[in-house]
């Protein structure tokens, strides 16, 4: 069983910290999958339901990583190399292009596909079709660095701790027009934008392109490793299971049983509409968050109490980390979230109310239009090929003591509980109605809370790789 | 040659309001071209040139006007429908849908069609193709006008002075969001963009979308209405003229020697493709445009002063008179002027420095990169059979005396004459170099700034259809 990749076992208490224990494995890269040895009629199974998976954007997962044998190589060269730092976010960035997520982009954005990405949320590829690309994934240097830069046409990417991470080749080097960025991702320029305050603000004022040659793949060594599959990884655990619809659901916050009402729900459609083994990606963002989101550490303890509740089903559902940054920028983020799920595997997008959205930094209003995030996902070039599922409303239905879908013809039997209700209760140490939450899941809630000191709810410490 | 919309004779001196001695027509509607009785012979080679002509986006020609007869019965009908005020600037919107020149778009943008323009810059069209659709055509209304409304699926739209300009049918209302409107399409939200101020800032709340009846071909009354030819009226024009490249010229500034220059070597580097016969459509616009532009009325003198004085050639060039509003957004916008046109007939479009752009409201800078422009021309969706010809930088040569292409490797012999610069001297009354404009047009600009009241440098009054 060491050769596969996820464990059908049902999920066991504590074992977050443990790295084989539980229906997670270890992140592996390539090696792992070359080295299977599938049995021939798991093989033709494969085969099977490889071309039930959709198909990656440009065809082709795009995966950088300098093969082994190549590294020493590698790592010789850049000691030569003029060197760019990074930022633990721009680290972020590097794992989600190396991995594919991006695909079919090879690296940092050059001017052409920066453009495009702001003026029309997709790339032309060759052929004249498109992917969609809707947030510019792109790496800021100051004039220092780009003075230092010189001719040179690749550069050398370290970390804070000055380690190498990738080199940077036929590089571009342009201006970084940040009030124009900022005005076309978020639709807004107004100051206390959580991304735009974290990297843009005091970023440089040019931006470096350039395809990534990716010296190792990227560890956090934060005991959540093992939950960063790859898109790669993700495809063959979906093949392994005999998936014919993967339905994806990204959060960033905990699981209620609104939410598993949704996805169970979910699947009950897909079986209806006609799939055998309908297979649900949970996918936390693991990425930048903002400081008032609950931390992925937490969440992660949280989604595992879900599971061990027996709320969601461990034989029908992946939970893995998204390693994306998250940007807050409502309509035009909801697209990235959706194409990197494509390049996942994930035929089935679930979309709810105000996706990636926030409220107005300065206005006493959300920042989107509820409903605009599932309108323009269902406009998008590029994302043709996938299936948008609109969320329905789910709220606790005080008559059956039950989270379930709202029923507007009933409506004073519903309660609806809000983030920031949910997290005043967890944070008074009260209860929320029973069935609103497992309580396993929301112990873990409350406790996070407790953990926290007042100035911790201005700064908590994100993920940095390492 | 009565039928005929265009007649093939010099330019006449002081012909501006004389309508029909000019080689520009009255822009007459459908009638005249139904009762056109084609020989044989020309039949047979507009055959041959209508398939040259570019097609119009979404195959077909949007004409959004009642036939006569029906005109009496919209009247009758729209005295009881609720009632729209539309501005001046809105019936210039009406205006450019009714001819078609955003085609396939048949009246103000519902919701879907805006977004889709502010995140993708294009419509998709049944089938799956693409259109390009960069700046929204929509139309603002408040909270009073939405309530007067009520349940009614169609309204009567009226201008300033309570005439039926149309009847908007099969309505929608959805919000307005100002903000992120401003942001996606300027790509800035700084306090002072022209358009934002006048059309925006104060509009409603609501958008309100919907297919036009217009109840009669849009006119201003301002001698300058022979010069508004319609998309089908212009494409017929170059049929005539048997073209079988037709390459517009976008402008709302004076026309120089270097623009002069530009336009004769396109014509040149054409004929040099194998095209017999390419045609200019000078194609000033004439909707609203900011206080400190030229005014349309004194551009078109200069435009007649330039062709009399033979810079341009009467037989190959096409003057008339583009009826948009001016949003100054420029790498957005520039899609619309380009998009506009295939509409018009052209398959060529000529491209500057900083096309539709300006100086940053509130920085000292330019607002837009000036190559932006070009750039994302030539990657929009849409825009795909359209060639985009980039400008050449001609200047003042010194050692010519007249405007030739900027020659790098002997800078020291070039002028650049900007368009400050071109204004200070005629405000004073001063001659710039000789060959830089000819005297005629020249004496036009020092006429039009001799007419300005120092305050009329902040109100020069538009064109308002009557």
């Amino acid at each position: 069983m060491s050769s596969t990749i996820f464990i059908q076992t049902p999920f066991q208490s504590k074992s977050l910290n443990k790295s084989l224990n539980t229906h997670f494995v270890p992140s592996f890269k390539l090696p792992v999958s070359l080295s299977f040895k599938p049995r021939t009629a798991a093989f033709s199974k494969r085969v099977h339901i490889r071309a039930g998976l959709i198909e990656p954007d440009g065809g082709k997962l795009v995966d950088l990583h300098v093969s082994e044998p190549e590294r020493e190589l590698k790592k010789r060269e850049a000691a030569s190399l003029p060197k760019v730092k990074l930022t633990p976010i721009d680290v972020q960035w590097v794992h989600v292009l190396s991995e594919g997520w991006a695909s079919p982009l090879t690296g940092f954005m050059r001017e052409s596909e920066f453009l495009q990405t702001l003026h029309f949320n997709s790339l032309r590829l060759d052929g004249g079709s498109f992917v969609n690309m809707s947030v510019p994934i792109i790496l800021a240097i100051d004039d220092l660095q780009k003075a230092s830069i010189g001719e040179s046409d690749r550069v050398a990417l370290l970390d804070s701790d000055d380690k190498l991470i990738a080199i940077l080749t036929d590089i571009e080097i342009y201006k970084h027009p940040k009030e124009e960025r900022i005005a076309r991702t978020w639709g807004t320029t107004a100051p206390g934008l959580p991304y735009v305050e974290e990297t843009i603000t005091n970023a440089g004022n040019w931006l470096i392109g350039g395809d990534l040659e990716v010296i190792a793949p990227i560890k956090y060594n934060d005991g959540l490793d093992r939950f960063r599959l790859s898109p790669e990884e993700l495809r063959k655990e979906f093949e392994r299971r005999n998936a014919d619809a993967v339905f994806a659901f990204q959060l960033r916050n905990p699981v209620h049983n609104g939410h598993a009402l949704l996805m169970t729900d979910t699947r009950r459609r897909l079986l209806e509409m006609g799939y055998k083994n309908p297979v649900l990606l949970l996918h936390p963002l693991g990425g930048y968050t903002k400081a008032d989101d609950v931390p992925l550490s937490w969440r992660m303890k949280q989604h595992e109490k879900v599971l061990e509740d027996g709320v969601l089903d461990p034989e029908t559902t992946v939970v893995s980390i998204f390693p994306s940054p998250m940007h807050y920028a409502g309509p035009t983020e909801v697209q990235w979230h959706a194409k990197a799920r494509i390049n996942a595997g994930a035929n089935f997008y679930i979309v709810g109310r105000d996706p990636a959205g926030m409220g107005h930094p300065v206005e006493k209003r959300d920042l989107y239009d509820a409903d605009h995030g599932k309108k323009v996902l269902s406009m998008a070039p590029g994302l043709e090929r996938l299936n948008i599922l609109p969320f329905r409303v789910a709220a606790y239905d005080k008559t059956q003591g039950k989270m379930a879908f709202f029923d507007p013809s009933r409506a004073q039997d519903f309660l609806f509980i809000s983030g920031t209700k949910m997290r005043t209760l967890a944070k008074n140490k009260e209860n929320p109605p029973p069935g609103f939450m497992c309580p396993g899941g929301w112990e873990v809630l409350v406790e996070y809370y407790a953990s926290l000191t007042p100035s911790d709810n201005d700064r908590i410490p994100q993920p940095v790789a390492a």
